[in-house]
């Protein structure tokens, strides 16, 4: 039995951010043994942000963005393994531990510190950059970590950071070890958590690469595509549902590994969504769209909702989860068309769910239809914790528990009646009226529908992890995008070159 | 005894902000026997947003920005003065009530529309002008009136916007009325919300002009002097104690009025942050002082504490309340600076504790002294509903509480214990100290400031009222920003122009 596993990182820029993603998505599925996870580094420069400042001072506004957004679902998905996997992340930091790193590190339930007078912990954006350890860094320091406010204040702006004891003062790390007893401390730690789960048989499943088909305009994987209309900027997500008998036992969810339909399914809509935000930024719109047997959906989910304490149906559940939030979090216009063939139901009724608008096909045979599973309850959380049904019925929460208790599936009539329908199109109109409604709505503003589509997605109190995204990603947003940070003489333009930033002063 | 009052607006600009804020004060102070009030208009068109437009077309970024957070202010004034002095506040909507205007409708506790087949709500900046109604609207939409997420999502990109049963059915109003029958209803149901209220004699207090002496470098109040030096972008905010003895029953504060210390005193630094915020843009960094006795401040807020449940006391606390919400929202650089002869006791250690740090000197004597009152235990809360202190003290709740139930003041090294000193400085250092920790906060680039603030200010969990500030203001700094909007070919700029915008289609 392995109880700890360390992950190296030398540098740290999107490869390694990639990396990263991989790494701990593989440790949740091929290493279940794998109680505690050690974060660290072969040289003595844990996490260095050179790669980082590098790459933020050249590239685009949108791959920033992007980027900043990625980062932040990786160390969700970290902080989700150390609260529901019972895998415990551990900084181990050494040398310099600074921006992206410290990001990093503050995404681990426990960080350590050489306490040797050089080794810090620093977020040196603000001084350095002009713009703002802000995917998650700021939050993380008052929020997660609770750090007292006017101490988050000045570490913020100390570009050469805090060291040894005050480190540990001001709660920015855990602990402080003199650089001859640190490895031994921090195992001994790691060991410590990793004795407080019960232990777990490895290994466990393989993760095969998806591998999919890419053209100029389509995206082409086992269960999903993404087709691609440039011209109209705007894409459809197609989502097959499982087909034939599926295994329904630990055991054989085990043998099926990654062939198991909504692990791979799920992989595969992940995937889809990160080349849609990284390849593919001009396209404002997406259909989602499912096709299949809504029976069959909403047997495979019941399965996993009766096996959901078992380690590996647990791990598909939370890449589920985490793979919906990813969708809620894309900044495109999101229209789910539900028509003759579709399978909305459960799992796939999230992605319905997770949608701007719902259209429904209105047919004479009533065919057509959605309907809830187990799935709906709140096993797929959105990142504020509430359930897309709770959020869409904020008004009426017994409406959320009637449509996820459900034993029968919806028509159009009793979707549009039940409220799942934004709108219930007559065959005759379907068409025309869906044709229109994408046309007026990759017309608008993009900016405005960003920040639009934001806002109307979230309701409900907010949490730390959706901080992250709504407050951060705004002012990073605009931060970003500012003179003072990117123009001519902007501070992450001239960041590295002898001249100093000029910075409109102008404040509002 | 006068249950209802009518509030006529013509047409919406700042002036008409301005005045709605006035009215909403002099509604609370003036006119306790006011139990309703219905916004109306003398016009057919009760809410018009083409003043608004203009204004948002040829304003610089930061009045549009600044103008923003002040009208969400006055709203949530309003929402203030229905949840907590029984002052209802009804819109009664005839004609077209868009943009701002339905805004404006939304704070208000019920909102009732004009059933003539005309009359609509609506929301159209983001398909008329590609900047958000993030005001307050989309927050106030899915947060406030719990709009379903896909219906909001229709409703904010219709620029004609929703009428009759369907903005009812919607939630988007609480219920429609023939035009014949219009006024008499709205008239009704104020009645009835003011009957649900206990009578209260009338007029109250007069709140009289402030007519501060204004020049180049200061603006000096009675209590309050705010002092610019423009050379090096900073500014002092100097809050003056009480003075001699003090009304300590409902009746002698009556008598005082506007002149009773504590109503007087936070008018002033109300009025101080808003001539910041409109006239002084370039100043990044206000010193935050007090001069006067600590126990004059402590001996007043035990008397407001004591007489809580008194109306007029009632609304000087709500209103020293919103004041220090102002000034949380402030976006410049706050440092509390306690020296000799400071007073920061209690409502006014509020001020400190709204600071981004707090400067303490340590004097051999231990004469500098801050102290608690009872107005720290919650009183004063911050705009996502915890005081200050408790935001301060996330890791340690109980500290918070030790320090509001404190009953001696703390000197610097009791201070610094506490975690209420950022910097407990010795005399020797005091002034280099301050000066170079100033200096170099005011180097930073504003904006990377500007969103650093606002992030470490606000830990604990948002509610609809913090997003508003949060979320909304940094996406709107954004977009507002953007070519999209505000280029020479953005949608804001070309608005009613023959042109069509040019839009940069790419998302993140």
């Amino acid at each position: 039995m392995v109880p700890g596993y360390k992950l190296k990182l030398n540098s740290y820029d999107l490869g390694v951010d990639i990396e990263l993603a991989d790494a701990v998505a593989r440790l949740r599925f091929e290493h279940p043994e794998v109680r505690a996870v050690i974060i660290t580094s072969g040289l003595d420069r844990v996490f260095c942000a050179g790669a980082n400042i590098q790459m933020l001072a050249t590239s685009t506004h949108g791959f920033k963005v992007n980027f900043c957004k990625y980062t932040n679902e990786t160390r969700l998905a970290m902080e989700d393994a150390s609260a529901h996997s019972g895998q415990h992340y551990m900084a181990a930091c050494n040398g310099v531990t600074a921006g992206g790193g410290y990001e990093l590190a503050l995404a681990c339930e426990e960080i350590y510190l050489v306490d040797d007078g050089n080794s810090t912990v620093s977020l040196p954006e603000v001084p350095l950059l002009g713009v703002l350890p802000g995917t998650g860094g700021l939050t993380r320091v008052v929020d997660k970590r609770k750090v007292r406010r006017d101490l988050a204040d000045v570490f913020s702006t100390l570009a050469e950071g805090i060291k040894g004891k005050r480190a540990v003062e001001w709660r920015l790390v855990d602990g402080v070890f003199p650089r001859g007893r640190f490895a031994k401390a921090v195992r001994e730690r790691a060991l410590a958590l990793a004795a407080g789960e019960p232990p777990r048989e490895g290994p466990g499943i393989l993760l095969d690469t998806l591998s999919p088909e890419a053209t100029a305009d389509s995206v082409r994987y086992r269960h999903v595509e993404l087709k691609l209309d440039h011209e109209n900027r705007t894409a459809e997500l197609i989502v097959d549902g499982p087909q034939g008998a599926q295994p329904d036992t630990p055991h054989a969810i085990l043998r099926a590994g990654a062939d198991f339909w909504p692990l791979r399914a799920f992989r595969e809509i992940d995937d889809a969504l990160l080349r849609l935000r990284f390849h593919y930024d001009t396209i404002g719109l997406v259909e989602l769209k499912t096709r299949g047997d809504l029976a069959a959906v909403r047997r495979i989910d019941t399965t996993l909702y009766q096996l959901r304490e078992d380690w590996l149906v647990n791990e598909i559940l939370l890449l589920m989860a985490r793979t919906l939030r990813r969708l809620d979090l894309t900044a495109r216009s999101l229209f789910a068309v539900v028509e003759e063939g579709s399978c909305f139901a459960g799992s796939l009724l999230e992605i319905a769910l997770a949608a701007d608008r719902i259209y429904m096909l209105r047919d004479a045979a009533g065919r057509v239809r959605v309907a809830s599973s187990p799935m709906n309850g709140g096993l797929l959380p959105m990142t504020h914790g509430l359930s897309r049904l709770q959020v869409r019925f904020m008004a009426e929460p017994q409406c959320a528990e009637e449509i996820a208790g459900a034993s029968e599936p919806f028509d159009t009539d009793a979707a549009e009646r039940a409220g799942l329908a934004t709108a219930a199109v007559d065959a005759i109109d379907w068409e025309d009226e869906l044709r229109v409604a994408i046309e007026e709505r990759v017309s608008l503003s993009p900016d405005a529908l960003t920040g639009m589509e934001a806002n109307l997605r979230f309701a409900g109190a907010e949490n730390p992890d959706s901080k992250i995204f709504s407050r951060l990603s705004a002012w990073q947003n605009w931060i970003f995008s500012r003179p003072n940070a990117t123009g001519e003489r902007g501070a992450l333009t001239v960041y590295g070159k002898p001249e100093r930033p000029q910075f409109d002063w102008r404040r509002t």
